[in-house]
């Protein structure tokens, strides 16, 4: 097969984590693509397919090469416009990029928080040592500095999704009756806390939950291949 | 002309100041479809059309009504599809309720704290005490309990539109190169805090201000027919 999605894992491979690369795993399975999907560690990304790229997912499709989740959904769109659409429409693909906004700036910084030394401590020691060196002076605090905020980002969550609680009140996704893109956006923020920390983020009444688990169960319960933490 | 548009005023009905109200003035102006806006106080709201609806804005479009400004949107859009679209597509159509989701549930609190002692003072004495018993069984607080939290609101506020600043590295509109009701939903929201209480909340410098800058622009500035508080 001539489709080759390379995905972030630690050292089990069996537990590709990485929120932007599970957005391309669910854009390829909503196009109905095969794919091989090759999870690998973060010190292996920069000498992937010869240096393309600093970051995964890195998606080969036949001998084309494309990086960056939201730019892989538009090729795809592009490349297999007959399979069902992952934007339905230009306002769709527009407005995605206000949904990839809420994720990078509101969802991420707060998983990040509750997550981080989790995810090292799934890592290869030469991956603990890049991912804490690298973390560390991003953040200015050392890992454990940065998780001893965990619980009060655990706390505040559940206000952090209230547009999506709102949204569901008229629909069952952001895309509508069925899922688009923009729904595995939000959905890769999900799992990545789901399998890196065991995050369960949400009250069983709560309608946000029933979305991720909705989510869950798309394309033969692809996300719940892999378990939570 | 068989258009009308009810919308909300205080003492001035020069000053149409409500949210959703305004979004449906940029929905009308957006589709090309002239109409006369007929703004009036909270009080005379229930006897609108005989008692046609709680709130507006109401469209009175020849002998048809409708309420609800997501709603006139829809309304809009179906039965003027040869206008400027209002969505863009299905997918459009289903991401601006997450817009609505952010507008309502992040952007709103904070602007109701900043504006909501002048919005009282624009109202005339009746008005003035139907609202101040409202808000305050709402709030379970005095106006001025509310208003004491203004300032600690707008030194947050920049932070909130964070996914705004991340879109708009992208692209100039909610909608892409060119706005669609996604646009007016977040316009209606920054609108609603410059003519009741004068807010301009950001920096020279902040996209988010120069995106609210073209919408105040678009036309033939039809937003800046009302002047700042």
């Amino acid at each position: 097969m001539s489709r080759i999605l390379y995905s972030l894992c630690g050292a089990d491979s069996e537990r590709p984590f990485s929120p932007h690369c599970w957005k391309v795993v669910m854009a390829l399975d909503h196009k109905g693509l095969e794919f091989t999907e090759l999870p690998g560690p973060f010190t292996a990304i920069p000498s992937l397919e010869n240096g393309f790229s600093k970051t995964v997912p890195v998606l080969r499709d036949g001998d084309l090469l494309v990086r960056d989740s939201f730019d892989i959904a538009l090729y795809l769109e592009e490349a297999y416009p007959d399979r069902p659409s992952l934007f339905g429409g230009e306002g769709g693909k527009a407005l995605a990029r206000f949904v990839e906004g809420f994720s990078q700036t509101v969802l991420h910084p707060a998983i990040t928080k509750m997550a981080l030394l989790s995810i090292h401590g799934m890592l290869a020691d030469k991956d603990q040592a890049y991912f804490r060196a690298s973390r560390e002076a991003r953040f200015g605090k050392t890992l454990e500095e940065v998780a001893a905020e965990a619980e009060a980002e655990k706390a505040a969550f559940p206000a952090k999704v209230e547009p999506l609680r709102h949204m569901l009140k008229f629909q069952p996704y952001f895309g509508g009756e069925t899922p688009l893109f923009a729904d595995y956006i939000v959905f890769g923020a999900f799992q990545w806390g789901r399998i890196t920390a065991g995050l369960s983020l949400f009250a069983e009444d709560d309608p946000v939950g029933h979305w991720f688990d909705r989510c869950l169960d798309l394309f033969n319960a692809r996300g719940r291949t892999v378990t939570p933490a």
